[in-house]
């Protein structure tokens, strides 16, 4: 925080309440999701996978077309799917990222049940299903197979996954300047070897 | 059109402009899309496949917290990709719904760049590509490779591809009351047997 000479803080004036595409509804995972589309555009580039983010959906109330179609009401609508989807080596993709500022564990309540069901289809149909975990204040993210975790939100004791078990269960995505995230190197790791 | 007996004819009162969010921007396809839409709940529903549309893409400039969360400006996005994607009989499925009301023949018009550069990314990473294609005037619905209707928009010496051509190109989608647009099966037909 900077301090001015006199020992106040300089707070931010103020803002409008906007917000740009690139936000996310409630700031939730919100660097861990410029990460991922910034990966799938790097990704998509070199044409080693097709994966995108689904659009967030919107259900629209009104419309003016007076100056071209500007939507004038609407609201946010609950995704009833995962955020990521699309084609890697040939084998559907379908993926889930969501962060947590704990140290100690990712807390289940999290996930939504339409995300669970929803990712019990993909493997149903023969998908590769998966979660990317952030736990922020170790700057780490990882993945981890979606088997595992639709087992602790159906059958496990505890309400969280630990820390601990996270890093045993799952595989570690490197960091690098481009692509931001390497998940692919993990999904490998994960899923091709 | 219904007509009074003065002869003159019945016109609806103008409404208000709005939209639900099953319409789409200019009323394009939307008969249409509220039968895939209907046909891929029915499918899912069924487990035989897991096949969603994607929401259209929308630009939001200004949101208003004073009740929750309430979109007050808005514009439409460009999709750069396509309308449906999914996974069928283990295979990434990713195609793009389109209508005519000419008798004669399908305008490539109707169709973006981008969409065909998209569909050649899902053919290069192994997934299965293609078009529903509605004659309105005729009532009836294609299912056409997507390779087909590459080399027609990239080679093909005309603008439109012949109302015949589509026909003898094409596997026509059977309708039934549920699902609306029997597509699996067209699916099934071109490139599962």
């Amino acid at each position: 925080m900077i301090k001015y000479p006199n020992g106040k803080e300089y707070k931010l004036p103020r803002t409008k309440i906007t917000l740009t595409k690139k936000s996310s509804l409630a700031n939730r995972g919100m660097n861990l999701e410029d990460d991922i589309n910034m990966s799938n555009e790097f990704y998509n580039e070199q044409k080693r996978c097709l994966i995108y983010k689904r659009p967030t959906p919107i259900n629209i109330v009104k419309v003016d077309y007076t100056h071209g179609a500007h939507i004038i009401d609407a609201h946010f609508e609950k995704q009833s799917t995962t955020d990521y989807n699309g084609i890697y080596k040939g084998k559907y993709i379908d993926f889930e990222a969501k962060n947590t500022k704990s140290k100690t564990s990712f807390p289940l309540a999290n996930i939504h049940k339409h995300q669970i069901e929803h990712l019990k289809n993909v493997i149903l149909q023969g998908g590769i299903a998966f979660f990317i975990i952030e736990f922020q204040y170790y700057d780490q993210c990882f993945l981890l197979d979606a088997r595992y975790i639709i087992d602790q939100f159906e059958n496990g004791e505890k309400k969280s996954i630990s820390y601990e078990q996270i890093v045993k269960k799952g595989i570690e995505i490197e960091k690098s300047f481009n692509p931001r995230l390497k998940y692919l190197d993990a999904v490998d790791k994960m899923y091709f070897i």
